[in-house]
This record gives structure tokens, sequence and C-alpha cells, in this order.
């Protein structure tokens, strides 16, 4: 009896890839709504919302879309819910008529409701200047490097001895590796005093994230014998590492 | 039988001033809290929230703050409210411990509660520019010049003839002057295409905002001679500034 599905199309814990199609025609199927959050796939890979059937998405561009430190979020909605959907953080700027400064609120047509309040538009231009690049950028050729990557890095790490939590299988894996271990914490902390930045995802997930635009294989190398040395020297026993920082 | 009583503390159409100590006594002792909205006060005058025993609070950087176009915005809330106030936009870091992930939300203690999601850190960093240099600023000095600039516009500009929207009373003025006219919106656009930037607030308002930190008198008084010479000379009456803009 849900009427609202929110899921993440891509696990931030696991890294494990959803199936946007199937997932949504099932919830369909039960007479519920699908909200996909893209965090961990826009950017990474392609994403194909409108042929999924997908209802509502929601996404941030900081991370593989490269736009910078909390760049701005986005959302999305299919053209079936324009005419009724309530934007409950409604605001100035989803006004249909934001400058005639009328007492009840009106939304505008389209998406354009789902708007709120003054864009940040020092913000807005660092997302323009990262989008202009994505426009020339092929989102397959970008998904068969993720994965070109990430089998590496899966292969080479092997010998560390770490539990895998990301599937071997392409289509249900992401643009991460994650790896478990109950001493995770100081381990990614040991790596990053290496000058390798993974990040600790409690209880037990050392995250690692490959942006294909820019990551080269020697890094994925470098990185993967960082780890299999810092587990199997045990340098990440030093007490140093066990302090636990504000971020993980 | 109001519960909330929200309030601009400078009212964006007519500049009017109110008494927040004197306003925010009456609603508490008809039981109601008070939100202020410092939107056009904060950085244009000294504002006290908590000698007047203001609930809460909300404001822009972006006006006189001047911290860039849509730079964050800020909330306030009383010491007294921090233990039990609910942040209906909760996110990640208003949790009490983010990178613990649990399941359940568990806001953080004290003002923390208040954040929501990732931080816009490049949108962030042009404000914290700006609240370096508030930070030795005056807001006793800020005021007097804001005074003075507001009086010499309205003295300039009263022989334009338009109707006065803003209080003579310092006490009840903010930092804008705010001139009446049927005909305001094509007044505003040709003083535009002047260089003097003001804007229109439907459905009669010329709006004149009065930044202290940088705006001259002699500029006060290039904009008040524009005023008068486009109503007096009817060269507002051009079609083209008839021509209604998105931005008004």
């Amino acid at each position: 009896d849900a009427a609202v599905l929110l899921l993440s199309h891509v696990d931030y814990r696991t890294g494990v890839l959803r199936d946007m199609a199937a997932v949504t025609e099932l919830a369909h199927a039960h007479g519920a709504l699908v909200v996909w959050d893209l965090c961990h796939s826009v950017g990474a890979l392609p994403v194909e919302l409108s042929r999924a059937g997908a209802d509502f998405a929601v996404g941030c561009t900081y991370k593989y879309l490269n736009a910078g430190p909390g760049a701005p979020a986005f959302t999305y909605a299919a053209r079936r819910h324009h005419a009724h959907a309530r934007q409950p953080l409604s605001g100035w700027h989803g006004h249909a008529r934001p400058f005639d400064f009328t007492e009840e609120y009106e939304p505008a047509a389209g998406v354009s409701r789902f708007l709120s309040g003054s864009q940040p538009l020092i913000a807005a231009a660092a997302l323009e200047a990262s989008l202009e690049l994505w426009r020339r950028v092929d989102l397959g050729q970008v998904r068969a490097k993720s994965l070109a990557l990430t089998d590496l890095f899966l292969e080479l790490t092997a010998e560390a001895g770490l539990e895998c939590a990301t599937p071997v299988e392409h289509a249900r894996r992401g643009s991460q590796v994650s790896l478990r271990h109950p001493d995770g914490y100081p381990m990614v902390q040991a790596l990053i005093a290496r000058g390798v930045v993974g990040d600790f995802r409690a209880p037990d997930i050392l995250r690692f994230g490959f942006a294909p635009l820019y990551l080269r294989y020697v890094d994925v190398y470098d990185a993967a014998t960082a780890l299999v040395e810092v587990v199997a020297s045990g340098e990440w026993r030093d007490p140093r590492f066990a302090r636990r920082a504000q971020v993980t």
C-alpha cells in the first residue's frame, strides 16, 4: 500500500545499479509512483528516465558531473505530471507571474513550477561551465570506460582479501567499487595519507568512486596497489588513522 | 488565534520599517511566535533579534550584504527554541551524526539542526569574502548614511510630483525609497536606459534601494535628477519603455 517508491539508481553504499525500467514497471503495476535518486548515476552512465517511464527524479551535480563542491541539485518530473504536481517548496520563481506580486500562489505551467526562490547564480555559473563540457560527451563511451576502470580496480584489489560489496556483473554495477572490512575506517585514512582519497561509509564500507572523464588507468593501478600494500603491511594500524574526523 | 506571525522587518514595497520589539511583544502577549524576514534590513540597519525577543528570522545575503547574486540565505532561531524546534527541511548536515548513516533521523543539538543538505561551497566562499568585510563595519554609521542618502533622495525627487510610499519619519524607514505612479513601469524602464537601475513593483511602485557601503551622495543626486527629468520631459512615454520584460 505504498503511494511512492523512492530509490537510488545506484546505491551509495554498495554501488549496486538498479534496473530502472523493471523497477518502475513493477511499482506502477502496484499503483505507486517512483522517485529516482540519480546522485550516483548522472554523469557516470546513461540515464533514460522517459524510456523507463520514471515519474520523478532528483540528483546532484557535484559528483560525476563535476560542477564544483555543493553545486546546485536538480529535479525531474515526467511531462504527464506537470499539470497537477504540487511543489511543496513553492517559491517566487515557480510562480506563474512572479512579478505581479499577487496574494495567492499560482504555480507556473510546465516544469517551471518546480523552481523555488532566487537562484544561486555564482554556483549556477560553475554548473553551466561543467554542462557546456558535458554537452560534447558521449555517455556510452563514459560508461565503457567506467566499467573498464572498475573492472581493473576489482581485479587488482582482489589480492587485498577484502570482501567485495559491488556486483561483478556489469549490468548491476555503478561507477564505484565498495569493499568491506570491519577496520575500513583506518584503512581509508591510511590511503588518504598516501594521496588516494576514498571514503568510509559506516559500518564497514571502503568506497571508491571512478570519474571516467579524467581518471586514468594508471591512477587506478596506483590506487589499487596502495590499497593492497596498506592492508598487507598493516600500516593502517597506526593509531593516528583510528582518530575519527568529522567527515569520514 | 494565530500560532505564528510572519512579518518583513522592512516592507519590500513601501520600505516601512517595523518596530521589531513592540510587534514581537504584542504577538507574544497573544500567544503567537514571530518569524522576522530580514531581507531588506540586514546590512542596511542594526538588527537586534535577541533584544527584541524574536523567535525566528530568515534573510538573504544578496541584497545589502552584497554577497553576490543569489548568495546563500540564512536562518536564526532563539536559543530557547533550539532543543525542540523541528526543521521541516531536515537534511544530512543537520543530523546529529551525519556520518553514522543511521536509518532514523536525529537532529543535531543546537542551531546546527537547521542545516539541511550539502552546502553550496562556491557561493559560500563569495559570502565569506563579503562577511569578512562586514566584520569591520559599524552598523550605526551604515544606518546614519542610509538615512542621509534617503533623505536627500526624498528631498530632490519631491519636485517630480510622485506620491511617496515611504515614511518621512526616520524610525519607520528602511534603506529604500518607494514612489507611486500608475505609469511607474515605463518610468523605471526610462531610468534604466539612463543607467539608473531601480525596479518596479506591481501595481504602481518605483523602488530605489540605497546601499550605504558604497553609494555616494553624488550618485543619489544624479539618480534623483534623472528621475525628475524623465517625469517632467515625458520621455517615459516612448513605446519601447512600455514593453514588459520578464523581470521588472
